[in-house]
């Protein structure tokens, strides 16, 4: 029995992908699984110094990271990629190469995004002083049917943890937990959208 | 009590680095381990497609497997690097970055090699048809202390392989397997290379 996934956390920049990855890590980790991060930012500087973001240096950025993930999948370790990745073509040929793959959109508005700016990038994308900047100046393509869809504008940090967590137990992925982090509603949804899925 | 650890083969062009990588992985997956090579050329194409062969890009290269090793290893994976990895310093950083390392020179002499000559790049390297072509128009720098030397110009493949094997049991990174590829003398001369080296 494989212990190993991949989890792909796909949305713009300051969606809430790395703190939803690092939340989600944590708890797997207190579960007694091995588990890495490869977080956009990091695997720019370890993977892909040089690359920039016209479109074909994020596929190559991106399929890497793809590349990592599935040597981590197929030694039984949840391999976590937090990264933009812009063009659904790409996620999907990863998906392909790892097989056990679950995808988490982190959909949020550009109206909050803008008002969030932890790092004043969208600032500068608007006035023109970054160029090629996902969601002002460059296509992003969300995904159709992701596994999980989180709403980081209108949910709060547990919720869209708690329901990433009871999806990968549905799916029987990981063990289920003592606590439950989301009702009973909740679940039935989860479930409903693996069965839309085919997966349950 | 952690599994993984990083083989790291470095040697010239066609002194065997892949062949001997290839036999102590199948070698290592008969016995239970999980292990994943990391091939010079098959990572130039999945993590490095765009560097070349200057210093700085082969650095690069080399850190990158690095990376990706140490990833593989403190998840209790068994990474087998095989790269020219001319460089000293850099082969290093890789060591002390990942910790649990055991470095394989394939030492061969260049008469050998160009007799070899697989791919015929010796001879256009010698004609001038391929730039910075290591051991003939670029260095390289033999490690000082590495866990095993093979001569592969003078050694059989299993004799290679046997002492690679028994110098992993020796350090009990592996299992001590049911037959044995080496002769009494071959154990000794062996444990007194990782006692010198201060490992045992």
């Amino acid at each position: 029995m494989p212990k190993g996934f991949t989890l792909w956390f796909t949305g713009l920049s300051a969606s809430g992908k790395t703190t939803l990855a690092e939340r989600v890590r944590d708890i797997l980790l207190e579960r007694g699984m091995k588990v890495e991060v490869l977080d956009g930012d990091v695997v720019r500087q370890n993977l892909s110094k040089g690359l920039g973001f016209s479109k074909e240096d994020r596929d190559i950025n991106i399929r890497r990271i793809g590349f990592v993930c599935s040597l981590l999948t197929r030694n039984d370790v949840v391999a976590i990629g937090a990264a933009i990745s812009p063009y659904k073509a790409i996620r999907d040929e990863n998906r392909k190469l790892i097989g056990r793959f679950v995808e988490v959109y982190c959909k949020c508005d550009l109206e909050t995004l803008k008002q969030r700016d932890p790092k004043g990038l969208y600032q500068k994308a608007i006035d023109g002083e970054i160029e090629n900047f996902t969601g002002v100046s460059d296509p992003y393509e969300p995904p159709d049917n992701p596994e999980v869809v989180v709403d980081t504008a209108n949910e709060d940090i547990d919720t869209c943890v708690g329901r990433i967590i009871a999806t990968l137990e549905q799916l029987t992925y990981i063990p289920a937990g003592d606590g439950r982090g989301y009702s009973d509603d909740e679940e039935e949804s989860i479930k409903q959208r693996l069965r839309d899925l085919g997966y349950i």
